[in-house]
């Protein structure tokens, strides 16, 4: 069975977005700014269809997140389309006609949809079931393969509060936001291991990945 | 006119010490463990007088922490000995008679007290007028030497907030606290702005740097 991983950037005091958010800004304010260090980097280039850029040591690192991955689950917020049900003619996500993830991904949402089969074998797939029914539906999609949850922060706390998480992936950015959706909250007590497996320093962020043991 | 850094371990969610602190437990629970990675180095246990230990990655950085430092700023909590006022045969710290300090240290504290000299050249100066006042006289003290501020959390906010401190340096311990003394905490907007300068992977820690620019 391939593992769960978490895979996310956040501020050095622990922010995934900022305050604030809103549909014009939906990480909030200062919070695309996490994300600064991987837009000049030539794989994120690549991914959304432009070319030159960069190689830091961030490149293998963000190569290495989409390896050997069959599925993507994400909340409803980082899908985006704003709160309640879907309107008529619905959100598509932020992503185009094309979106980077090429594979499977599984929409954490309170609102029935259909699946919604864009560009570049990414299907959205909408479950109302909670976290892991949606794990489940990943799980037969990726077979063997690993899958990732990539945000947002709710999602993840969801997670790794049910003991479902096998690995973290967290990108520090040389950021205070201080206020805004915390990475590490909600997490009710849960009691969990970390095990550091690497960090590597980069062009303005530190990637650190953690096994997370399950007591 | 030296530097002011900041020098302290967090777990991965942003705590430098759990919850319910006590006597017997000054990190409350959970905290102690942030510091394991430290324990076994060399130059830790020659600190504290033992002999052997390892070297790792984490060795020249903790060697770097006391390079040129001229004096050190510490909280009341950090320095120990309970709240409110001191007693007649009061708190002489955690650290037997020859403290790892070897230089001037300035305890913030609420409560008058007379300088207390150690062995190995650590004297503790109790200083009741404030951030800025401690920062003065460990400054006249360090002359152009840096200075650290090594905790507790209130202490480094403070300082923080008040655009006082020009380097960070952070490690982070692969463990979840889930509560207790929030690091990054009422910074009350303060505009702070980072730069990453290191990140050095070690034996179960991660230690990063940054500048500290304040706008």
């Amino acid at each position: 069975m391939g593992k769960l991983k978490a895979i996310i950037t956040t501020s050095l005091d622990g922010y995934v977005a900022g305050p604030d958010q809103s549909e014009e800004n939906p990480l909030g304010v200062g919070g695309e700014e996490l994300h600064e260090w991987m837009f000049p980097l030539k794989i994120w280039r690549e991914s959304h269809g432009d070319e030159g850029g960069e190689v830091t040591a961030s490149s293998p690192v963000v190569e290495g997140w989409s390896e050997n991955v069959g599925a993507i689950i994400m909340g409803r917020n980082m899908f985006g389309g704003g709160p309640g049900p879907w309107a008529e003619d619905p959100w598509t996500g932020w992503w185009g006609d094309n979106p980077p993830y090429h594979v499977p991904v599984f929409v954490l949402t309170h609102h029935e949809r259909e699946p919604l089969e864009m560009e570049g074998d990414t299907t959205f797939h909408f479950v109302t079931e909670g976290i892991e029914s949606a794990l489940d539906q990943a799980r037969e999609a990726a077979g063997e393969a690993d899958i990732s949850v990539i945000g947002g922060a709710n999602a993840i706390q969801q997670y790794l509060a049910a003991g479902l998480v096998d690995q973290l992936e967290i990108s520090i950015s040389p950021r205070f936001l201080g206020g805004g959706e915390r990475l590490f909250d909600n997490l009710d007590g849960a009691d969990i291991e970390l095990e550091q497996l690497r960090a590597v320093e980069s062009v303005g962020v530190t990637h650190i990945s953690y096994r997370v043991d399950k007591s």
